[in-house]
């Protein structure tokens, strides 16, 4: 096993408490070992992701959905850095320095149904997912699958890395699901938000035509900034949907739903064209929220109502591909590892501008 | 214009009255005379649909879709006969003589965004309706687009062909959106009614392997007949979901719904694999029903949610193409003109068996 | 039928001679009158396409293809300018003023197999085309069929709208048919030539990766202006495949060849990764070259090895819209309809820049 | 791990001598051991593939394809039979006594490009192929790696599993990427031969309609039986591409060509529709057959022509899914591991008759 100076004790962020009142101090904890077939990374920069809040703060228990035992309290999913150790029957593919990112889908058993039939690999039952069933990246040193950790490429910062790898690829399978040729219309509701910003990079990077949505002047000129066409201030139309198509003259091609709101998914597709797709990926705490459409629209426009959730091995290394060449890039909140629930209260305030980031090591 | 003998006067069963008190008694109306562009089929059988129901009733109003005075209060959508008279510039595509059959789209522009990317033309927003916006097959002499008019094959009765131009083309083109390969598993809700046991019977011809849900015996022994490989009956079953994971190990990969109630729409995403497709073809007359999912299962499982309504051109030949072959065959209560009420009835009280078709000349 | 003041005689250039003897010298021609479902357009602007000069030199006569009596010996498919009159039945889409454009495919039946399956309309065999059965736009006035004239849109100037209808739609359905992804790389042949320039614009627009084949400096300074990401020049780089490698890893998804040469379609699979794609776009003289590969390759690496030509009535209206957002421009070098011999001598001398375009009225 | 008696020594064919004077005659070798990650099985039943007979023969040593060291000589892979011990780390999948096979791809690197992208493992440069760089299935005792071997269902016996791993896998893929829909129509060359007969059922199976070639009352007889629509006797019936047409009206949408001859590769094109498609699967010795077609054809009908060999460990799956469920069977030549020369000598004569499979243990 190649290897570096390894310290016995690190720092992680932990979870205390449930529910509203969690916290995620920092604390002193053990450097995990990697196994056979994993990796330790140490972690430079973290991405803290609403996903990260959710867990912490027990949103989907609900769900069936809470941090498991095996995290150690430790969450983060987002995290990137350079391996320090390298666990036996790696090292045909890993060295001590390399840069490498874990990301939420930590490690999927790589021989089941859906792993097999290669673009499912995310619907894999044993599949485990860092800061939910694994520890985490809010720690100094992470273990990580050696088959599933992804290569960071140059040309991409680690604080970039973290965000791209878990909002980024979220952000473009929704562009790939959405189906929009080169040319057609896109709709990103929340544009302006933590996943709404890259996804109307990529859309642009893909070459569609990108409608955003949202609301005040400073949302209008980030979005334009970034490649927006048009820009919709919902805080000035109320009728999105005419304008929509005042726009498009038949409605968009598709449209991707970020905000987690009863309010975006009805409205979403009164939007689209005949033959035109939602592309679900905000996730409301309220159960109650349908994805959805009255059949009598659905079926006469033939619309399809998609859902997507971050991306396969091979689609964060193709998302990390497109900041490697400049096209993407997050906007970012910097902080430290002792920020968790800083950066958290700003979240839930709507405070929070762009990707929050921790500095860790 | 090619002719034959053609009366002045016809039967026709005309709307009487309006919403749950309608009715469509068979009165003396004039024979329509075809434009250039048109022809002019003389009625040998026409189906009864689900829609002429809807339509007749006025039950989709609060919808904003009613019958139009050109239809002068005659439904009907699935009719098929002899041509007997030829427009102006129909001539090198239509003989008197030769078999026809008039359908919901009863035309098209050709010249519109959705008429010219081809596999659109149902959202041509110029589009003509059988018995919605022109009058319908409910008598004896009917005029036709000649352009849209359908040829019939041989192999296709007439009392058959008139079904398959509506539910047949219907199912077919739901068994197509719904994207099963050949040895994957389709669940058809409602698999003994009149959509669905026509799904049945395209989803076998197409390869796929047919779980049927419906109650009873007599449906369970209809199902196997007509090709289904499973049959659940949720008289006696009451968790569909696990009994379809225990056939399927995984979930379905599609599921059609031909119900058109909020308990259908609401389990049919709850028997798909990861990746899954639910396939909405019943329309509620409640606009509260959605065909959706909760954003949590629709995006972890990345299923969709899709709408087909009745089929292009093209679709319609292919489906007839499949009676023709003798693989699809409806199901028929047969009746005459006279019998449009008695047979509503019967649809009201669920008691029609399979499609009902009336003899009309 | 609404009108402007149209002469009786007009100027036209006209076939005299037959095989590399054959010229097209300008003479006073009847102008054509609309028929029903047709328009009259006053040619502004034409392009002069590499399949003028095929077809007035008599080239693929060995295929059974020459210009047919009613092109009354004009060429040109690559029209544009303004409606003057308009025939029976077309006042509904055009009206004397508008901008239009005539191309390639003249008209399509609209009923056959290929016309009602929409993608396929451009296999009508009933199809009539500009300048082969039907006469071209090397005249000042020339009829058009109403459904299938293309509206040219604001931000496309006149000398622009021919190359793109022809040159311009070319490319693009050739990029489309690669399947290149965005981010995903394209190799194009001939980059710098009359196909290939238009085609790394519209693949740099549609989010390809480029790398551009052709020779010298100047060829190499265009297609990085136009967007190319590499350029390989033949005339300095031999192994163009293993060039290819270095730049790709594993070799490029798809290759267009645009050369109409043994050399360039032999080469072409070579320069492929797994899974890749030929797009076939140049057409030799010679019968014997194949657009191909031995069976050893193409299975062991499942390429794909496809055709296209020009496009259907929807695929001009897209080409043409990414020339009016400002993404796409022809190199044009510009001519009056006198310099229809001086431009093919140019073609055949390989010294013409870019396409052709001729100032018609 | 778990095992239970296994000799020391085995029977194996094993190959003496080069190019067409090569044999392979059963020796006494030593029985293997399986590694971490390995499991070993017991064949009971091995194909004998047309690959085995190149190999054995040299015959593809121009492409610099020729059986590696660490075969020691032994080929075959088409080999089904039971688990008798299983090497460390495969314990959660594998247990003594299970049903497992052994086919063309051995193994793959689970990592690369190709390996994560899912559909293209195929093209894993790190792939281990079993007869050709590791010790094939012609042996009592053979290794195979613990991760992609395949499970062999119930329902599928021994002797049929190995032909439909390989030849059978070949057929189905090649009928995949055919794209030939339900109620479209498939040629099939060479459809009495080892691989047409298994893609006619496939086909068929699949939805499709089927022309098969072939010569002969013989032929003719077992292709209807298998479930051919038409069958065009080449020995009587000289211009195919017009009888093709006759059937079909427009010619096939798809052909697969199983033969490796130019003949078959020239006229396959020939036979297509627009937009048609040529599935090449036969592999010519003569690397200056090439399948293809001149620009001028496949650009103007717009055809594809695909590579396809064996299929993915998914592929593999599926194929032998529709034997279980008793919709496709090899026809069989029954033998043992001595009469790998009598096989090869019948497959050289042109007599062999459908795939022959030889009893092992």
């Amino acid at each position: 096993m190649g290897s570096v100076d390894i310290p016995k004790l690190q720092k992680a962020a932990v979870k205390v408490g449930s529910g509203d009142e969690a916290r995620a101090p920092v604390k002193e904890v053990e450097v995990p070992q990697p196994g056979p077939g994993q990796v330790l990374v140490k972690i430079n920069w973290t991405g803290l992701c609403g996903s990260d809040k959710s867990l912490l703060h027990d949103e989907w228990s609900s769900f069936g959905v809470a941090m498991q035992p095996a995290t150690k309290g430790i969450a983060g999913h987002e995290g990137a850095g350079t391996i320090v150790a390298v666990g036996e029957g790696m090292e045909h593919k890993w060295k001590v320095g390399d840069r490498a990112g874990i990301k939420w889908v930590w490690s999927t058993c790589g021989e089941c149904e859906f792993c097999t039939n290669g673009t499912d690999e995310l619907h894999c039952p044993k599949q485990i997912n860092a800061g939910f069933t694994a520890a985490g990246t809010f720690q100094q040193y992470a273990v990580s699958d050696g088959r599933y950790t992804t290569r960071i490429p140059d040309g991409v910062a680690d604080e970039e890395a973290g965000p791209i790898m878990c909002g980024g690829v979220t952000a473009y399978t929704a562009c790939k699901r959405s189906n929009v040729r080169p040319g057609q219309w896109l709709v990103i509701g929340g544009a302006g938000g933590g996943l709404g910003h890259l996804a109307v990079q990529y859309a642009k990077a893909m070459g569609m035509r990108v409608i955003a949505i949202d609301g005040g002047d400073a949302k209008k000129e980030l979005c334009k900034k970034l490649g927006a066409e048009e820009f919709i201030d919902f805080t000035q139309i109320k009728d999105t949907a005419a304008e929509v198509t005042r726009i498009t003259t038949y409605g968009a091609h598709a449209v991707i739903v970020t905000a987690a709101t009863r309010a975006a998914y009805e409205s979403a597709p009164t939007l689209l064209r005949p033959g035109g797709t939602v592309v679900a990926v905000g996730l409301p705490k309220d159960s109650t929220v349908l994805a959805g459409a009255p059949p009598m629209m659905l079926c006469l426009k033939r619309l399809s109502i998609v859902g997507s959730v971050v991306g396969t091995l091979k689609d964060v290394e193709e998302a990390l591909d497109f900041t490697a060449r400049g096209l993407v890039h997050p906007i970012l909140s910097k902080g430290t590892l002792e920020d968790v629930d800083k950066y958290i209260e700003q979240m839930i305030a709507g405070k929070l501008a762009g990707r929050a980031v921790l500095k860790v090591s």
